[in-house]
């Protein structure tokens, strides 16, 4: 399908259809997905396609047991782990091996684990930053593991968009909810303290009714400004 | 163009050539990005296409005038401002009128003020989230405004995503940005202290030495999982 076309056709679907999407459908959307751009290749994305029905039923509670969810052929997670930039450190590394321009090097063996561990430098960190910053451009986070954190958010966000156009792409609709009990979906897939869960997508065909009503959107000079 | 040739096609690019970008696709992709899903429809972007010349070097530099910025052609800064919820409630409840439904309305009047302000609540907003959500399925952010800046910087990235997506679908290349002084960005755009740079994206053609190398990614089944 048409880039612009799928976009278009892209809407947060409250009420689905009882057609069954193919699993092929879902896996494109996933390729899609980890095919997004993320913050230096850290790929701390984590995604959890739930197909275990006791499983699956308590996600749909977590997420208030909302028509998204409950109405859904299929529920799949996003989330961040980012302690995972240790894994892609070392991937990348191993795949760069000894040829490896030294900036890069050092990039990913000094500044990475300077920023995205030691959280306990945190208040140096932000004291460094803000005070070269006052010298010359200094980049300002992250500074702290809720700073580490949003930049894994972001990265995975980019994933979650690939996945729900993919999607809309071929032919099924999506939901994107953050309405959820997030301490109850993290326990629910046995995630750790530090991770984060960033969207619960819901998949299926739309029922006619699932749509509430036209697009709203706020005239686009209030929000986009040519400087 | 199809999407998913869109998808692969997408890369980031370091070094741009000096073909100049039609004003028509930086406004296809604007577009593109204003039709992504957003949190409670809350549209808290705030998008700058830079063209001013002294701006744009102001902005380059910012960059750390790093090739994705100093060759490009054009520059687009992706900012949230979490006080716009106030203009889009108010866009969305005169755009839906008295016919409203009470839930919709409500949501909109009484949730969206209670989360998005009243930031001297934060700690009482986090006390009855963890306390009711002991006994039930309970949202648990944000409950401060730094949470509020997460949920509006992860809609901002979805827009962004697609913006890229857009760009590259109509045969043009992009770079997102992180790596940026957000100080020196938000005093060159006059954002205020709660706004919150979230991606600078360079946009043209690539030179074929601004990408690095082939995409890595790591196995899927490292970071995907279904359970």
């Amino acid at each position: 399908m048409d880039f612009f076309a799928a976009v278009e056709a892209r809407r947060s679907v409250r009420k689905y259809t009882e057609k069954l999407v193919p699993a092929d459908t879902i896996h494109k959307a996933i390729d899609a997905a980890l095919n997004a751009p993320n913050s230096s290749n850290m790929q701390t994305w984590k995604i959890f396609w739930v197909q275990d029905k006791q499983k699956k039923a308590a996600l749909v509670e977590a997420c208030f047991s909302q028509g998204a969810a409950k109405t859904a052929q299929e529920l799949v997670v996003f989330s961040v782990d980012r302690k995972e930039w240790r894994n892609s450190q070392k991937a990348i590394l191993a795949a760069m091996g000894p040829n490896m321009p030294k900036e890069a090097h050092s990039y990913y063996t000094k500044l990475m684990p300077f920023l995205y561990a030691r959280s306990y430098l945190a208040p140096i960190k932000w004291l460094l930053f803000n005070t070269v910053g006052l010298f010359r451009p200094m980049a300002r986070s992250p500074w702290d593991m809720r700073g580490v954190n949003e930049v894994c958010i972001k990265s995975c966000a980019l994933a979650c968009e690939n996945f729900m156009l993919a999607i809309s792409a071929q032919g099924f609709d999506t939901c994107p909810m953050e309405g959820f009990d997030e301490h109850r979906v993290k326990k629910m897939l046995g995630l750790r303290c530090h991770e984060r869960v960033v969207m619960v997508i819901s998949v299926g065909e739309r029922d006619p009714k699932g749509v509430w009503g036209e697009r709203f959107r706020r005239p686009k000079d209030s929000v986009f400004k040519i400087i």
